[in-house]
This record gives C-alpha cells, sequence and structure tokens, in this order.
C-alpha cells in the first residue's frame, strides 16, 4: 500500500490535470441550456473509468445520464458502491466571482496554502474525483483492485435528483453492495476527518401566487387591485412564529430530541455561533431561538427562500401591480419527518391565505425524508482508523445540513447502510461564488480512500 | 373652425401614420439600453414641429432631452402651455402581447370600434398627438395659430421625470404662459369627456437588504443564517394593517377628507367596485376596507409593491441563501401629505426592523406631491362648453390616481394652472401588455383641441 501512495504523491499534478478537465464542462443540471454539457461531463466519466479498466456504460434515465463501472474481480471482502455527482449548481451571480466558473485554476490562500478553484471543485467533482483518482492509483500499481467495487455517478443531484431512484429500483436483484461510500460531506475541520452521521431530507416547492388577469398600472389599480407580491410577502412573513419556528402544521411531527451527550459532543467539535456566521459577515443566528447555529444546522428542520421575484425587476422604475409574482421555498427534514405530509400541509397553508379572486400554483421540485447513517461494526472502526492513519487525527461523527436523498434510497431500495465521508471544507463556498476545495483535501482525499479500501479488505 | 374640423376628418388616416411613426420608435426611458430610441423620438416630433411652423428646439438634460416648440404669432388671447411625454413604460413581459409592441396596428374591437394597438398608443403618444394634429390642422386651413402656443414634451415622465423640474425653472422669466393643458389622462366614460380634478404625488424607492457577505448554501447555513428574502418579505407585510391602511408613521397627515357631495358624486359617475375590478379578473377591494374602490384610487394614498427579485430566479431549483434581495415600492400621495417626510419615515421604518448584523440600501426614483387643479373661471366654462360641442355630453370633473408631477412643477416654476384633459379610457392597458388607445378617442380628441383653441380665442 505504501508504494500506491507514494503513486498518489508522484501523480498529483497529473490527478489535478484530469479534475481540472472535468472542471470544465459546464455541467449545471439545473439550467436545460446545459443539458448537453450533463452529457458531456457523463461521457467524460466514463471514458475515464474505461480508462482505469472498469466496466463503464452510461444509463439514459429521461433527465440527466447515470455512469455505472464496475471492477468485480476481487475474489475476497465487501463490495463497495461509491456514489457521487458530476452536476453543479448554477453559477449566478456571475459578476462575484474572481475567476470565469469555469476555468479551474490553483491559488495560494492563508498561510500559503495551495487552494482549487471553480464550480464544482468541491461540490462534487473534485470529491468524486477522490474516490476514482485513488482507484487509478491501485490499478496502475497493483494490477487490480482489492475489493469489489461499483462506481454510480448521476447528473441530478442538485436538480431534485428524479431518476435516480427509479434507476435504483432497477438495480434490485443485479446489484448486491455490502456498503456503500458517499463523497459528498464536510470534513469537521480543515484537520479533523468526519463521518456524517446524519443528512437531512428536502422538500423543494415553487409558488406562483395570480391575482389580476394581466399587469396594472399602479396609478390607476393601486390600493384597489390585490398586489400578489404583497399577498406573497405576507405569506411568507407568516412561515415563521417569533421564536424562529415553523408554522407549517404538524412540521415539527417525528423531528427527534437529539440526546444531550450528543449535543454536547457537537458544541466541542462543531463551530459557535460566532465561529459559523463571523466569515459570512453575520452575528445573530436567524433560527429556532432555543437553539445554537451548529445544532439549528445539523439536526433542526428549517425553511428556506431560496428565490423571489415578481413585477418590475430592471433598472429605474415601473409603476406596476404585476399580474403574479412567485417564490422558491425549500423545507430541510430530519428523523422521521415525513416530506409528502409536509408537501400537503405547507399547500394547504398557503392555499388557507389565497383570496377567492385570486389563485396559487405549485410545483414541485421534489422531496426526500432524512437518514440516519449506520454507525457500529467493524467496517466502522476500520475506515476511523484508515482516516487516522492518514490525517493522524480521531474521525468526528456530525451532522450535516445538506440533503442526499442517496442515503434513503440505497437502503430503501439496496438495503445497504452508506458511510458519508467527504473532505470539504465549510468554508468551500459551495452553491455560492468563488467555490473552492482545497489542494490538501484532494490530495489526502485520495490518500484516505486507497487506506480505506485496503483497510475494509483485511 | 367648421373647415377645420372637416380637414381633421379627411385628414384622420395620415395623421393615424404619423402616430404609427412615433410609436414604431421604442423610447422606453427607463431602460439605459434604449437611450437612442428616447432621442430618436425627440428628434422626430422636433422635426414635426418645424415642418407645421413652429420654432422647435431639443433641449439636453442631463437625461432625456426635452422638446420645446413655440408658435407666438397671435396677437391676442392667452398663451397655452401644452405638455405631453414622448416616453413610454417597458413592455415585459413581452410572452402577453398580443402583436409586437412596437408595431403598431389597428385592430376591430367590440362593436365594431377601430382600435389602435401599441405600447404608447394610449400613454402618451396617441393623446399629444391630439393636440399636434389640432395644430396641424389648424396652421394648414387657417395659416396661423389663434393663440400665442407653446409645447413642451419631456421624455422622462415613466421614469421619475428627475429633469423637468430643473428645466422648467431655467424657463422663469422666459416663458409667461397664462395656462397649461396636459393631454395624459382618462375620460369619465368612453362616451363622457372628463376634466381631472386632483393628481396624486408620488414616492418611488428601491430598498436593498444585505445580509451575509455572500451567497450561501442553504442546507449547511439554512436557520442559522439570516435569509434577506424572508426578513424583506416580513417588513413588506408590515406595510399595510389589518384593515388595509398603510403603517409608516405620519402616513396620513395631510390626507384631505373628501366632502361628502363630491364622494357621492363619484359614486354616480365613477365605476363601482365591480365595474372596476370584474374586467382584470378580480372581486375584491384590496386596500383600505372603508373606502370604495373609486375612492381608493381617486382620493386616498396607497403604497404598492412594484417589483421584487431576490435569490435563484432562473428555470429548476437552487439552495440558495443570497446575499442580498430588493424590492420597488412606490407610494401615490393626495392633498398636503408631504413626499420628503414620507420618504424619510418610510426609511425610518425599514430601517428600524434591519438586525445589526444586515445592512439596507435606499434609492430613491423620484417623488412628488399631490395637486390640486383650478377648477373656477371663465376659461374653464369655455373649455367645458367646447367639450360639450364636441362630444354631446357634459365634461366630468372626476380624479385621477396616476401622479401627473407637471402640474405641481408648473404651478411652482411658472405659477399656471393646469387644465388636465385626456381622452384615454380605463380599459387601454397602460402599463401593461397590450395597450391600446381608441381610434375615436384620437380623432374626436383632435377635434376636441380644435373647439377648445377656438373656444378660448373668444
Amino acid at each position: 500500500m505504501e508504494n500506491i501512495l507514494n503513486f498518489v504523491d508522484k501523480e498529483l499534478s497529473t490527478s489535478l490535470d484530469r479534475l481540472f478537465d472535468l472542471l470544465k464542462i459546464p455541467s449545471i443540471s439545473a439550467d436545460p441550456a446545459h443539458q448537453m454539457d450533463c452529457c458531456h461531463a457523463a461521457e467524460w466519466l466514463q471514458n475515464y473509468l474505461k480508462e482505469i479498466g472498469f466496466t463503464s456504460a452510461i444509463h439514459e434515465t429521461g433527465g440527466h445520464p447515470i455512469v455505472l463501472a464496475q471492477d468485480l474481480s476481487a475474489e475476497s471482502g465487501p463490495h463497495i458502491l461509491f456514489y457521487g455527482h458530476y452536476d453543479v449548481q448554477p453559477v449566478d451571480p456571475l459578476d462575484l466571482w474572481d475567476i470565469p466558473p469555469f476555468q479551474p485554476c490553483i491559488k495560494i490562500g492563508k498561510n500559503k496554502q495551495k487552494i482549487i478553484h471553480g464550480r464544482g471543485s468541491s461540490d462534487d467533482k473534485g470529491q468524486l474525483l477522490t474516490f476514482l483518482e485513488a482507484c487509478r492509483a491501485i490499478r496502475k500499481q497493483s494490477g487490480k483492485m482489492p475489493l469489489k467495487i461499483t462506481i454510480l455517478l448521476e447528473g441530478e443531484e442538485e436538480n431534485g435528483g428524479e431518476h435516480l431512484p427509479g434507476f435504483l429500483a432497477e438495480q434490485k436483484g443485479k446489484l448486491f453492495p455490502d456498503m456503500a461510500f458517499i463523497c459528498d460531506t464536510d470534513m469537521a475541520t480543515p484537520d479533523i476527518p468526519a463521518i456524517t452521521a446524519m443528512v437531512r431530507g428536502m422538500v423543494s416547492e415553487e409558488v406562483t401566487i395570480h391575482a389580476a388577469n394581466r399587469d396594472l398600472h399602479s396609478g390607476i389599480y393601486g390600493n384597489a387591485a390585490r398586489n400578489p407580491i404583497q399577498l406573497l410577502a405576507e405569506i411568507i412573513s407568516k412561515l415563521r412564529d417569533k421564536e424562529g419556528r415553523v408554522t407549517v402544521p404538524d412540521f415539527y411531527k417525528g423531528v427527534p430530541n437529539i440526546p444531550i451527550e450528543i449535543r454536547q459532543k457537537w458544541q466541542d467539535i462543531g463551530k459557535t455561533d460566532a465561529e459559523l456566521l463571523s466569515p459570512i459577515g453575520l452575528k445573530e443566528t436567524a433560527g429556532e431561538k432555543a437553539f445554537k447555529a451548529v445544532e439549528q444546522t445539523w439536526c433542526r428542520p428549517s425553511c428556506e427562500i431560496n428565490g423571489i421575484s415578481g413585477g418590475y425587476e430592471g433598472p429605474g422604475f415601473k409603476t406596476v401591480i404585476p399580474a403574479k409574482a412567485s417564490a422558491k421555498i425549500s423545507f430541510r427534514l430530519v428523523g422521521k419527518q415525513n416530506p409528502q405530509e409536509i408537501q400537503k400541509q405547507f399547500r394547504q397553508f398557503v392555499m388557507d391565505q389565497i383570496p377567492s379572486d385570486c389563485h396559487v400554483e405549485f410545483q414541485s421540485h421534489g422531496f426526500s425524508s432524512a437518514g440516519m447513517v449506520a454507525l457500529s461494526g467493524a467496517n466502522l472502526i476500520h475506515i476511523q482508523k484508515a482516516l487516522k492513519d492518514e490525517w493522524q487525527q480521531d474521525a468526528a461523527i456530525i451532522g450535516t445540513g445538506g440533503a442526499i436523498p442517496i442515503v434513503n434510497d440505497l437502503q430503501r431500495e439496496l438495503g445497504v447502510d452508506s458511510f458519508l465521508i467527504g473532505f470539504a471544507n465549510a468554508d468551500d463556498c459551495i452553491h455560492s461564488p468563488n467555490e473552492k476545495y482545497n489542494l490538501r483535501s484532494f490530495h489526502k482525499g485520495i490518500r484516505s480512500w486507497v487506506r480505506i479500501l485496503y483497510a475494509l479488505k483485511n
């Protein structure tokens, strides 16, 4: 294994070249204009995996394609399914980027650290390549994989992941992994690796309120005609109460009470309110007053307005009362919260506030329930040891605010537990301008996977 | 005068050709991309006025140019200042137009009426041309104007009118009109001409709330980080109370109580709530519960959200917490409401609700106070007679919801009273897709001005 780790170190610059090739493909899954780019990214990965000796195929889904690659030649040891996604978030507002988002580069950050810049560098192209480059190094040095490996790469993670569950359902009876690895999460700190214990679910809704049958002159109809922006604002303002609690009926049904000892531990390894908020220029937590920021983001459900639009948004001023206004609203779920039920209750909550002469339209952008990850057994011990060997620090057990529906899908469709092991950091600006990934995360991430695969072989 | 009226009838189709030429110029004052089109429209009008024998000049303002034309050759009678604006509203949403907004055409409406379609047909190019075509007919037939005429055409009426007051201040001591005519208002009904007695003032504000120093991933920062869209929605929702009253402190200071007899009269000539709202697909009035729709729109101040923007507004979904969110908000003022004071109180009202770690930015898009129009004297009687001769109906005295700052500017800078006489109709869709102007309004509007100018000569 040492030879392989040395090979990883020696080959780092070519690993980086391959990452840059992938980062240059603008595979924005939410924007239909980039559909071909998503196909392009999938083909790039298919070829990559063929090249390192995996059987590799592209599966059309009706949405963006899924890449499935395998090397099942190993005689012994568990069968590992690795999951990553090649699609990325939209890049607007473009003017806030220091570099063109799809022209990746290396910059020197604080204390001389090398930083990889570009959309997808952290979420998730950089992370998924840590595993793929580990496989490449192992193949090149040892000629074969130590374990049976299946690699599943999807292209809709940032846009509802509509087609993945159906694809996994088709694999039932064909694919028999013993465990899954997902590389799409953060470390506890830039020095402390982490295994993520809880992932939140999600309900994404787009709400459009229709009032008058056309745009109106506010001078002629102002006061008299219902203003859908005003109405939408009133509804949004009622989504949280004075205590910061979400007011949708039965919203907190199924939310677990996190044991005090875990909350304690999180206080130690998690960020303080100030540590979390000051880097983004804020001071006060905005959510439930009864919880600290680390709890609000790791174990409490949330409601966020992700976008709003209505009336005249161009330069200057237009005295119009628009015919409609809309908002994109998402809920993060934990524990046993039921996404279908929350979608239903939310829609009723909105409809109850619509006057009889207006109407509302809902568009779902997908939903998933929260997941808890298995945290026991010999495998976990092997993985923790491998991570400690690489990072010289005990791996922390943490929660995540992000929704990773694949955890539930894999549990439901293939009956496997997932280990969420990622090397991103909270300041990577994923989903934001100037997304980055520490070169150290990329390098030691590759080395970590080599160690983990050999640890599980024994 | 009969010859002139006959000439107007005979020349109607060429009058229409000239209107179409003007309508084809996309002179959208709010959009910098159309700055040259505004200059183009001003030049078109300058040449038009030269051609009919007026001295005509373009005055640069730092914004869009002002056209000032004169024929002061008449020996007797009052000196008339006519005001109109050649700029138009933006045209979005484009997909709701039945025709390209700047390719005007005639369509046959209900009961075989001919209708002029196109942006600016009613507001204000069609209306201002009724006066200019009247002047043309008089010049062509009689060789000279019956009265001293000054024509003032601006290009920023739809975008705050920033530069007009300064221009008028410069004219102080050079320009001595006895009265002003403004053709930018509605008739009481398609058959009853109207003189508008009250125009509302306006305060236009753009509010931008800044929270985090960058866009955030709602999975990582949701709950904990302040969401500026949520904050903006909460502020907007507090702008009106349960009774529909605007909650900005001292907002109603200076709002006159309209005498019951005038409110009565408005009940007769004005539209019922149903008549006003059903054509736009609505049933319930949204403003102050204590007032009927006609009062809400003619004599009560208002607050409208004209636009809102924040976060991800593109297709699909993006789980972002934006760094900022903004809204365009306008107040219509009546009576002695003080625009500066209301702007100040509104800004304080907003600032009082901004958490210490967020900040707010205000951009003014102009303000003006309300105006009452002189409604007495021999001139009014002459004008009323002229309108009755043309329309065979007594001219109604009505209010308007629109802000027409020029009324105050002319009173303040040149000390003249304005008569607001327009031939538009409430269903002209001004500021909306499918703006139109009845051909009958255009035709009889030209004839009305011929009658009015001769009526004032005697």
